[in-house]
Order: C-alpha cells, then sequence, then structure tokens
C-alpha cells in the first residue's frame, strides 16, 4: 500500500513561456521506454511478484523502496510537461469557441491539445503509448537487477538528450534533478549486482561516460550531495536497504549514505485553467462556486485547504471538519 | 510523492492447490483495459494533470485519493496472481534442470512460467500488455469524472465474471473485496457527477445490476460497512474529499462517510521460491546466506526484519541499526 | 452513406451444442488480417477515398458496391460466433453469482466470458485487436486492386482452415457461404486488373488451390448460381460494375452475372439473454417489461415489431405508430 | 446488411487551398479513439451482438439505426480530409518523377503522401491506427449505454478541439456538422439510460459545457432543427427507436422528434487526380479511356453515369444497360 | 551484404511425434523479446549504425560477426518448430475439404493453422508479434553493450525455461545448442565491456545461476568445446574480434578461442508437405512435376540439386547448367 | 546460414548538409509495412518455412536468394539514414553537456535523437516499430508468391514517393538503386507466378506505372543493366533459380539473366562519432585508444584492419594474427 503526500520532489518552475515542442520531448521521459512510468513499474511489480523476500529481505527492500521514489519522478516529469505547455493556448479571451488553436496545428505532441487538457500523456516522445511490454519482471534476482542496471543506463541516455535538447527552465530543471537521482538509482542496482556476485561494477560509471558534474542543473544537487543519499520512503520499512547501499560513490568516492525517512518535497503550481481546451472547464470558475459551496456544507472551511506554491499557504495543515469516526477495521 | 507500507490491504489467503489456468484470467484484473493498472494509473495522471487545483479542490482531492487506494488493489491483484501459481512448478526435488515445467505446457499464461518466475504481469488475460491508451486524462473535469464511472462500471463488470470463472480461494478473497471497493469508487464518481451537474446519478446503481450482497464473498466487507468508508490515504493532504463523499448509499441507504487514515493492512505472506522458475534464484539459499552476511555487516540485525504474514514477527518494527544522519535537504 | 436492413445475409443454423474453441477459431474471420473487417474496411476506405471517380467510374462502383456487402459478411461472422457461443454460460439457474463460467476457464477466448457477454470482438483468433495498419488505400488503382486480389486470396485459405477445424454448423454453414460469396470478389478483382493492363489473370485460379466444389457446404450456393452473381448494393448507384463484371467464371466457365439489386436477406434468430454475463442483464425480463412500457407509451405497438427467425412475426411491417412529420432538410 | 447510397450526409466545400498539417489534425476524427471509426464501430458490433433483441426492442433499434448513421459520418470526416489534401503536390506540371513533394517534407503526416495517395488514413492525428480495443461491447445494456454516452462525450471534446485548431472550411464545415449530430447520439444514449434506469441524465449537457450555439458552423444545422432529429436509416426496421427518442432537448428544450427516413444527402465532389501520388494512376486519362470502353462495351452509356457535385449530372438515374436477369435466390 | 548457405548450423532429429503446443511455447525463442529475431536484428542494426567504426574495429567486429551467427540461431529455432508441427494435420488421405483440423482446435497458437502452413511465426509464446522497440540502438557503445550484455541473460533464461517446457526432441536439441552457444555471446559483451571499463564481469555467471553442464542437452556440445570457441562468419573480415575474444572461460576456466571460418553445418531435413493447409499446396506433386519441367527447360539437371539430409545427395554440388555471362558490374 | 561481408551493396555519397526531416522520410523504406525489413524478413521466413523444398526447387532457391539480397538492402538504407543524420549535432565544440540538440526540438523523428545516436531505427516514417504482423508465410507456394509480388509493389510505390519527397544525395542514389533491384524482384515474383499457373502477368508492369527510366537516379544502373540480373547469393547453393528467372523483360525486352555470384560491393563509409549524442561516445577518442592496445596484445596490427570508404585501404585483406587453430568440429 501507499500514502499520498500532496507535494512533488523538489521545486519546478513557474510556467514561462511555452514550449509545447519541448513538451513533446519531455514525454520520452514520461512514456518512453526508460521513462519513469516505466522506471516506476518495474521496480513496482518485481516488488510484487518478489519470492522468498525474508531470505533476501535487502535487495527485496532496496527494489520497494527505489519505485516509491519513482513514482515521484513520474509526478515531476508530469509538472515539468504541464508547466511547459500552461500558456500555449490563450487563457483570457480566447476562450472557445474562438479559434484559439490555429497557432499550434502541426506543432508537438498533437494528443496535448486535441485529446488532452494541455497535460501530461502516458506516451513518449513520438506519441506511442506505454506498455506493459517495457516492463521485466522475471522473478530471477540476478536478472531483474541487470536489468534494472540497464534500464537506468538508458534512462540517463535519455534525460542527458532530453537536457540537451530542450531549454525551457522546467525541463532543465527536471533533468538536472532527475540525472542526479536516478544516478543514485543506476548505482544501487550495480552495488546490489556486487553484492550478490562479487563483480567490481563501480568500474562501469558514468554511463554514458559523460561526468555528472559536467551538467550544470545538477551541480545544486551534487553540492547539496544528492547522488549520495537513499531516502526511506516509508515510516517503518524497508530498513535493509541500508545493507546494500553503503560504500564509496564511484564518481566522487564520497561514502553513500541511507536517509531515513523520505524527502520533505515541496508543495507544486497550481497551474492555471486552460478554458481553450477545457481544463478543467470552460467556464472554471463556475466549479470554484460549487466546490466552496460545498465545502462549507460539509463543515469544511470556506477556501480551499489544499498546498500549493503559488496560493496562500493554508493556516494550518488540519483545517477544521467536521467529526468522522475512525474506522475499526483493519 | 508517495510514502509505501510494506502491507497489503486486506488479508489473502496463503498458497493451495495451484490454479495456473486461473491465475491467466485474473490477470484480466491486472492488466486489461478496466483492470487496476488502469484505475491507478486514470486517477493518478489525472491528478498530475489537474489543473486549478485549489478551485476544485473536492474534486481534484478526490480523484488524487482514489489513486492512492488504487494502488494497492494493484499490489492484490498481483499478490492473489501470485498466490495462485505458486506450488505450479515442484519447488523440492524438481529443480531445473528437471523437465519441471512439461505438465504446464500449453496451460495457461506461457509468460507465468517461461518469461517470468510464476509471477503477475502487466498484460490482460489473453497476454496483451496494457498500454498508455487506457488513460482517458481530458482535463475536462465533468468528462474525467464520466470517464471515471464509466471505468468503474466496467471494472465491476470484469470482477464479477472473474468471481464466476474462478473459484480459486485466492480470487475469490481478491474479487469479494474489490467488488466492495470498486463499488464505494463507482458511488464516489457518480457523486462528483452529481455535485457539479445536479443529475441525480444514483438511479443507475448497481451496474451491472445484481445487488453486491447475492456475492458471498462481498459479505463480510458490507457487513462491516467497507462499503460505505472513503478512506483518507495520506497523512495530511486531501482533506476535501468529505465535501462530496456524503450522502445515503445508492444501495443500502446507509449514511457514506469518510475514515480519516488509511486501513491498516496485513503483512503479505511471502511466498517461496520458486526454483524451477529461478524465482528468486536456482539455489535461493546461497542468497538469503548472502543477505544475512549483508545485514551483518551493514550493522542490522542477524534476522531479515520484514513482515510477513507466516514468518515470526520481528520482534520490534524498528530493528537495531547503524545510526545514520537525517538529510538536512529537503 | 448506407441504410441498414435489419436482415443477415443468408440462413445460419440457431444455437446447438455451444463451441467456446471453435468460437475462437472463427474470429480469425471476424478481426484477423485477412477477416471480414479488413475486407469491409479496405474497400470502403479506398472508395472514400477514390479521386477522379468519373474517369474510372467502372471501378469505383466495383470497390464502393463490394464495400457494401462485406458489412453484411462481418455481420454473418459476429452472428455465427454468437450462435456458438449461446449456452456456454448457464441460461436459466446459474444465474450470477452463482459459478456459472468455472467451466469455462482456460478454455478459447477469455474476452468472450470476461470482457464481453458471449458476444464477438474485433480481434483474430489469437485475441489480438484489428487494427488500422491491416487497410491499404495507397490510392493507385492498379495498386490497390492487386491489393484486393490478394486480399481475397488470403481471406479464401482462412475460410478454408476454419473450414476444417471447426465442424460446428453455425461455422460450417458460415464457411461455405462466405467461400463461395469471398470467390465472387476475388474473381472481381482479377477481373478488373485484367480490364486495366490485360494480363490473363483467370489462370490463377482457384487459390489455394483446391476446388470450391470440393467444399460440401459450398454446394448449394453454386448449385444455386451464387458464385456467378454480382449484386448491386445500392437503390440508383453502382451501375458501372457491369462493365468490370462480365465475361466466363474461371472454375466452371459459366457466364457471370450482375444482379440489380441486393439479396433479400432472412431475419436473424433472436439469441437468448445470457445472464451469467448480463447479456443483456442479469435479469432481462425486467428490461422487457420497460421496453413494452416505453413501446406503449410513444404510440407504437405493445409487442416487439422486429423482424426475427425465431419470432412470431411482426403482423405487418409497418405498425402502427404515431405520425410524424418527414423532415423538410435534405 | 447494408444498402449503399453514393451520396455524403451534408454539403462540404470543394477544394482551396491544401492544409496537409490540418488534415494530419482532423484524423483524430477518423481513426482516434473517440472517432467516427470508433462511434460507427463500436454501435454496430454491440448492435450485432444484441441477446434478446426482441425483449429489449426499442434500445436494439436505437443503437442498431445510429450505427448506420455513424457510416455517413466516417465517410465525411474522410471526404474533408481528401479535400484538404487535394492539391498539396502538383497536379499538372509536376508529376512524377519530378521532385514534386519535397514541399510536403516534415509536413503533416508522411504516411498521407508516402504510403496513400493524399487520402484519407484508419489512424489517428498522430499516425496510430485504429484499433479494436477502441470498442465496448460487454453486452450488458446499461454498460453500453453508459459508454456510449462516455464515447459521445469524448467525441464531442475531440470536435470542438479541432474545430478550434483548423480553420480551413472543409474541417469547419465538418465539425460543424458532426458537433450538431454527434450531440443528437449523446442525447440519445443518456436518454436511454434514463429510460432504463430513472436517473435525470438531462443536467449533464452540454458536455465538454460550452453551448453548442456558440460554435458559428454549427448554428445553421441549429437553425433548420437537426439538433432535435434523429432520422431513421431503414426502409422497414429500427421503428422503435421512437420510443426513446421523445421529450424536450436539454440544451433548447425543443421537442424531440424521430424522422422517418433517411437525410436524403448530397453528391461529393468528384476529388480530382493527384499523379505526383499516383491517385488514381501516373496517367489517370488512361484509365478514363479504359473505362469509358468498358462501358460502351457492355451496353451502358458512353459517359460515366455516377453523381457527383461537380459533374454535370447524370441525365437519368437509370441509364440504359444490357438487361439482365434478377436472380431468383433470395 | 550476406551470402546464404543452405545448410543449417547444427544437425536437429527428423520430424517424429507432432507438439504443437510445444511449437507454440519454443515460439519465444522465435519471436519473443529475448528470442533470436531479437539477437539478430539488435546486433545487426547497432552494427549498421556503428560510428566511428576504425577507431572501435574490435567491439565493430565483435558485433557486426555475432549478428550474423543469429540468423543462423533464427533458422534454428524455426526449423525445430516446424520439425514439431510435421504431421499435425493429416499428410495422406486426410487432404482437405476433410475435417483435418478438427483435432486441433483450441491448441497451441491457432496461426501455426490458420493462417500459417505449419510453419514458424514471428510471434511469442502468446501469438503477439515482434517489434521494433525490441531493438536497442542508442549508438552508446558502453551501453548497447551493456544491452546485449542483459539481452543474452534474458535469452539464457528464457532458453532454460523452453528447455524445461518441452520435451519435443527437436526442442531439446534446439535449446541445448543454443544454450551452449548464446552462452559464448553472453560472455563475449561482458568482455567486451571489461576491455572498456576495467570491471570484472565473469563472476556475473552464469547467470541465472544454474550451470550449463547441468543440462543435459548441453553436454554434447561442451564436450566438443563449443563454448569456448567464437567462429568468425566472414570470408576476410571481422579479423579483430580476436582483440575481445580471448582469456578464460568464467565457467570452465579454459582459454577462449577465435575460429576463423564458420562452422560448416549440415543440410537440414525437407520437411514433407502439409497438404491440410495448402503446404506448399493442394497438390504437391502438381508443383514438383512444374519444377522438374523448368529445370530441364533452362538446360538444368532432371533432379532437384538441393541439398537435404533426407534426399540422396546432389551428385555434385556444380550440376550443370547453361552457362552464363558473368556481371561486368561491381 | 550466412556469411557477412563488410561491404554495402552500392555506393552512396558521403555525408553533406543533414537532412534530418529526410531520415525520417526514408525511415518508411526501412521500417515501414512496404520497407526492406519487410522484404528480407518476408523471403526469411518464407524459405525456412518452406516444405517439399526438392519438390519445389526452383521457387524455394528464388525465395531463399532474393532473401539474401534484401539483408544487403536494409543495409543501405540504415547508411543512407545515417548518412543524412551525420552532422546534425555539432561535432567539435558542441559536445553535451552544451545544448547542442535544441535546433532539432520538434524536427524529424525525435528518437533518432533522443533514444538512439542519429542513427536508423526498426520503425517507419511515423516513428512505429515495425512488427511480425508485416509478415506474410502462409505456406501456400502461389499465395506466398501472390503476397511477395503484392509486396514488391508497395514497395516500389513507397521508393518512388520517397524519391520525389527527399533530395538528399543520399536519399536519391539509395532509392534510385533500390528501384532497379526491387524491380528485379518485382518481375521475379510475377514470373514464378506464371511458371506456376500460366497466367501472362507481364503485362501488370510498370506498377506503379511510371516507367522506371523516367526516375533519372535509375538510370545509371538501367545502363548497366542491373535491371535483368539476378544475382546469386551463395557461394554453392540456390542454383535453380535459373528455373525460373528467364525470357524477357517486360519493360525493355531485354534477355533476363542470371548472375553468377553476388555483386561485389564496396566498403561503405566510417561515419564520423557524433559526440553530442554520445555515439559511439562522448569521448570517441578514448575508445580508439583501447582498441590499439587490445590489438596489439592480441597479435593484430597496430592499426585498425577493417575495409572503409574513407580510410586508408588496409593493406592486405588478411592482416598478420595470432595462429588459431581450425575447429574439428561441424
Amino acid at each position: 500500500m501507499i500514502r499520498r503526500i500532496d507535494r512533488i520532489a523538489v521545486e519546478l518552475p513557474p510556467p514561462s513561456e511555452p514550449d509545447p515542442a519541448g513538451a513533446q520531448a519531455v514525454q520520452e521521459l514520461m512514456g518512453g521506454r526508460f521513462g519513469e512510468m516505466s522506471t516506476f513499474m518495474n521496480y513496482t511489480i518485481q516488488s510484487f511478484n518478489f519470492r522468498n523476500r525474508q531470505g533476501a529481505r535487502p535487495f527485496y527492500d532496496l527494489v520497494a523502496n527505489i519505485a516509491a521514489e519513482e513514482f515521484g519522478h513520474m509526478e515531476l516529469v508530469a509538472t515539468a510537461i504541464n508547466t511547459m505547455l500552461t500558456g500555449a493556448s490563450p487563457t483570457d479571451d480566447g476562450r472557445a469557441p474562438k479559434a484559439s488553436l490555429v497557432p499550434l496545428k502541426g506543432v508537438g505532441n498533437p494528443h496535448h491539445f486535441l485529446a488532452g487538457g494541455q497535460g501530461a500523456l502516458p506516451q513518449n516522445s513520438q506519441g506511442r503509448p506505454w506498455n506493459g511490454d517495457y516492463v521485466f519482471s522475471s522473478g530471477d534476482l540476478v536478472e531483474d537487477l541487470t536489468h534494472n542496471f540497464f534500464l537506468e543506463t538508458g534512462a540517463r541516455n535519455n534525460k542527458l538528450k532530453v537536457w540537451e535538447m530542450v531549454d525551457h527552465p522546467a525541463a532543465r530543471a527536471l533533468t538536472g534533478y532527475l540525472l542526479v537521482r536516478g544516478g543514485v538509482h543506476q548505482v544501487a542496482y550495480a552495488r546490489a549486482l556486487e553484492r550478490l556476485t562479487g563483480a567490481d561494477l563501480m568500474k562501469l560509471f558514468p554511463s554514458p561516460r559523460i561526468p555528472t558534474e559536467k551538467i550544470p542543473d545538477c551541480k545544486p544537487y551534487i553540492d547539496r550531495g544528492e547522488h549520495l543519499r537513499l531516502y526511506r520512503f516509508s515510516p517503518d520499512d524497508y530498513l535493509e536497504l541500508a545493507a546494500v547501499w553503503n560504500g564509496p560513490h564511484p564518481e566522487t568516492g564520497d561514502e553513500l549514505e541511507v536517509v531515513d525517512e523520505a524527502p520533505e518535497g515541496v508543495p507544486a503550481f497550481d497551474l492555471p485553467a486552460q478554458p481553450a481546451v477545457f481544463a478543467p472547464d470552460y467556464a472554471p470558475e463556475e466549479i470554484a462556486a460549487i466546490a466552496e459551496k460545498l465545502r462549507v456544507k460539509a463543515g469544511l472551511s470556506k477556501e480551499p485547504t489544499g498546498r500549493v506554491a503559488n496560493g496562500k499557504p493554508a493556516k494550518n495543515s488540519k483545517p477544521r471538519r467536521a467529526p468522522r469516526k475512525k474506522a475499526a477495521a483493519k
């Protein structure tokens, strides 16, 4: 099971100049063979299928825990895409049925506008949907780890290329962060293979062989040590990842460390409505009015309670609400 | 972001008589168009893409929160499949390279044995991979909710059919639970549409029109009120689902209630190794020895620390481990 | 545009012993690369895209008109599949939630039961969906005709094989008819190529080289001359197919003939409800009661008006109904 | 079975400035998940699979009849695409092997030129083929209608977006018409659900919530009442749709009406040859000469007999032709 | 470019008891993600795309040369499947149109009979077609080699499982040979990575961790040293693979060796016609008569000239034929 | 089995102005339904599956031998794509992590840069992967030949269109050659059908009906007689193709001729590294240094031994190397 936190892993910039062609490219990191849906789903399903968990606990814990971080990466990629698409259609006076999408004809992924509401899709940079053939779950631990190391290697390649191709601030912030955190997972799987077989895999790094510190957008994260840390994304579980994640970092030589809780994260920007594509509505203000009425009727605050980067912060994190009984069931 | 809990949502029976053909059928609930990957991914991506969240907060909270529960449903389906496949190949004297898989030729999904280690796959009952075309995220709130109501309706249909076709105890326990919880989500989306449009949709229930209480495996859950509760799967967020989830249940008339925390869940069974398919290894005891050595070396306990239904419980949930510094970073 | 007639092209037998594995095989003729969805969609889209129609009118008329017959073939295949699936689940006392589908676990196409209501699917014999890559529409007339001849050749091969594999009466009646009518189309496209290029293609027949008259289920149709006739499926259009369809039949030497109207067809059997799969409902009698009420309220007859093979015939084909104004618009 | 009429449902403008990028976008309405192939195939296959038709006759008639109209919509979309692609390659002096397609490199869907003859494809706006997974046919009447209502909702969304993005006259005329007629089907399925369950679904309209009358290209059709009429696309069948299609229109309040015959339609433009892509030939005049010779030889008129918008009308609709015997067979 | 030799890499047994369900399983080694189409196509396309070949010549030569061997493996898999399917339909008195395929309904891959002529398909064990997403060609040498090592690891897993599941003599002979030769390629890619990075990867063997010598069907090949040899599949090229392929074998410690020519191979069995599926014809003897006539007319021998395991050997490998001029062109 | 020759079939020009959008179009000839992967795989698999080879030897030899030539065509298409992509990213000072790919955002197939290293992909012009459904192997000889004739017809259409659209010198040289050689195969399959059935198919040429000599890039090949020759791609096998390939050419009337050996071919250009996409590395000179060291250590020459168009030729084709024993095994 999971618990969900309404925060994203790292700060991304607010919307600026829209970049639909860039958003198309960033989709590779969402729904491509080596995108974040793939890393998330591979490790999740491998953890579901893990047999003899107690016997192989350090490895189970490693895979299951990294899966949890990957959810947050998938969320970040979606956030970047949504940010880059914001403003691509007019938001004020260009409401449908004006011809607001004419300038977007032949630009980027047509589904961003025709099928979706200027939002992220489970597709790659070519508009092809992610599919389950991208998941490898053989059950054989050494093989699954070999796959995972390869997957992270391919993912690093794709992120480097997207970094080079898309200079929108959101894409750069995204790839800078993901390169560092993906690098952690790449090392983690190589380490796990070393622990099981004795082969010295640290010499394979970096792969592709461009040093991470050459990417300027990675630097802030390296400076604060993000390349060394494996966070534990669970209040009480997955303790044994510490049995795998230790020793020196292959590129910097610094000692790897386990952080015994998940990153705190930050609230996301509440991206504005795009009425030309009916997201979330042709007349979003009507929904807001309904929402307020429903809140009041349910005994909640008049104001919305959510945490967003660009709103006034909710005064307290547990706003007044009608008392409810706690379920007796497990 | 998410936090992961190493427990499953509800108790499923331990392995008994293997049922590979049944496991093939249950895959429909995993990777089918209306399976749990679909519900999880639809609501997750819709929540990622949600614009003007503050304005439409009750609806954002509802979708984002149900997504979190669906992860646990996907996990349950995988667990049931893995349980049903356990023992299908010999575990003791039939280790490869004996011809241990001959009796499985032509039975069930061949990938359960040839590609995977008797584990769940992101495929449907026909062996076709789940794909991103099963996700609908138009950004238009009314449409997305209309889709979600339809999706839950199709999901209920599939679960009823799998219930009828597969009488393995794990499949029955699974579908009994999912029918009740899926019914909650079906009502939730109908309610949300009602709140936005005023249309009285409660008359559409049940759909398919077979009363839930006629399914014997649903009864225990109805008796303890699981059909009425919407759990909040977050420590601090998604409070406003209470603005939508209220009023009477369309089938029983009981008052709907929000439960202000997630279900506690139960530890899963640690399913045994299946060496004939190398899961987790041809010689799983060797991995166990390595794991123990790694634990000790890392200053963790000699015994595995995980929570499983069939192990002796970890003595305390926070076993001794080498002290680590908490990250200063967010 | 089309007009639809609630009759099928030829009589198929009523349900008898169900044959789900046979129905799986017959799906090849529905959604396979050479199935009837393919013939229908290929000729339909080619006709939509036909340029310089007036200049090439005999060929346009031929393709457009054959497309219309293929709709009826697709309908026949679906009817045969539905017939073969009828009774595979209990209809009386085995209503869900009884375990009525257990005997069908591992039998046939699982979607026939888990996804559909024991009905035909747009899939092939392997359960893979039909897709648009099966359509060839180059716009080049000679090439499109070459394709169509090849398509009909592959279709004949598949029909012969299905005939050999499935001895259910509905499958045999179906393939016997389709082999004869498909043969007509195979000749038609070869003739059209001959007319355009002068190449003598009649020597390619039969292909596969098994004489059609060796298939006993074809004999009744050959006896009544169905292998010689090209029907005109339009009240006023496609007259020029007569400029292509003439000369001797390549196998029998009889003169080909154009029939200046479509076959009359026969009413289909009204296949019984299958409540175990909720088709059309868990309690179909309730729908019948609603339907009757709606008819009466709308000024229609109390009894259903449709034409079915197993119902008492509607007394007159134009039952009493409330007078309605004819639209003035085109 | 069907009969085919060589006319299109509504007048579309003749070719003007070509718009290949626009044609790429319009493909979403052809082969997209919510395109006209989807509406046509969904209702067609649902009608094929309909069990207990007599018992549920009004609903069977409704679905089967709407299917027939959708064929005409699919035809209209293809016509619009073909119109928009006409002239994109040179037609006179630019015959292959001149480099006539160079300006089209990187523009629109490459298959429009490389695979097809500047014609419509069974693909979506991303160039991905339509596939059978877009068809839902559960057999459960309430569910199938729920799906159909959702499908029409998604289709309306796509049409609105294409309207906004593509301002070519053919695309505008197309979407204006389809929005009105698709709206009729959206209401029809909602009505059918209301009749079966009692839920008041009229409040869900319009969805997306932009009033139809705000779309200028819809206005002519609303003015002449096209939003109110359900045509009966059959000489003798599907009478009982009148039992469902009645009551007030949800947006205008006008009374819904059944029109007891299909729209008359109009002849399509005969789109000119595009010799650079060999459609219908590298030297189309040679085909015309062959066609004339074949007509004469078959005893038909020397002039082509077809009905086209830009030809001189055929003098009589039943030109002289060699007498043929009417088939005795059914 | 290639030259083709009408011999297969190793002797497979002649047809015996047919095994259609086994043939379905063996398809995984043909068209599965880790099948021989994948190894062949991956290395072939990587070699096509290899940049700076001269600079990285030993690695280019290695990849390009292994590609050539994989063609022969793909051929062997097809041969095994064809052998296992031989006799599944009657060959003598059961010619179509007798119901010769009825016993095969619901057995194995239906396309083996309905679409093909009891022959191999470019599909996996689930009947899904091989596709280009199974090819990885990043251009980055270290990454491509990492992929290739992973691919061979997955391939070894699949071969072991097929060995366990299918005990037909042809399948056993096939997998015994492929496991040994695939092991050579697995070592080769690990070696290449070692040469480039210095990481000691030999400790990863075997993977899956079942010793190869435990597979009885591998033993003959190990005994004759096939696990040590890398053959050079070219008369004059790819010499530099010797710069990578050297040092001790990771399992046996024996010295690796380059063999400076390709294996001689053996003629394949000429598998008998299967007239029930029209392979190669309904009346194969008619084709044979035509063939003889054509040979004689062209000045070739009256008898067929090919090399087959079960024919009388062609008297000389260069039978008399009409003199032809050697092309002057390159 | 095959032997591989490190030469390409015909000379293509060296890299000049990069043309990524052109490379996207040329992909149709690689991975499209009618591309060279399709011709290669169709004939290869048909030859693998060919039953009663001795009986039908001339036809088996024809198909098997043409397959071998198609490998070289697939190689040529890849070479042209790689040539056209060379230089699209900076090669000197633009090494990653500079933003070297920004100008390529929204241009061509994004996978050329994001997934691959500016290399060819097994995809079509829309970025969709080649798949096994493009292979037809019915086992029925007449049908397979009918398919192959149709396939070559479609391939000719695609090549003509690519010729028209892409004027890059590499694309023009490629299509000029392939049109002539593909034409040979088109005639070969038509001839084979004629031999089997007696139908005169030569009248179908050319198809599409544009004379080959109108394509200027075909002229050099026609002038030297390439349209007349069928090469035998095997040292000792496939002699009987001479029984089919004879008679006059349908367009020129010249006598067809068999050439008793394969074309010699030419060395390919060694395309330069593209460090911005890490092909073959971020620092390709380091690989070159390693390669040299490995060569020396293995007793090979210090200089690379390969044959490339732009290197200084290897002094002798069999450079000094450590003596190795010839394998005793077959």
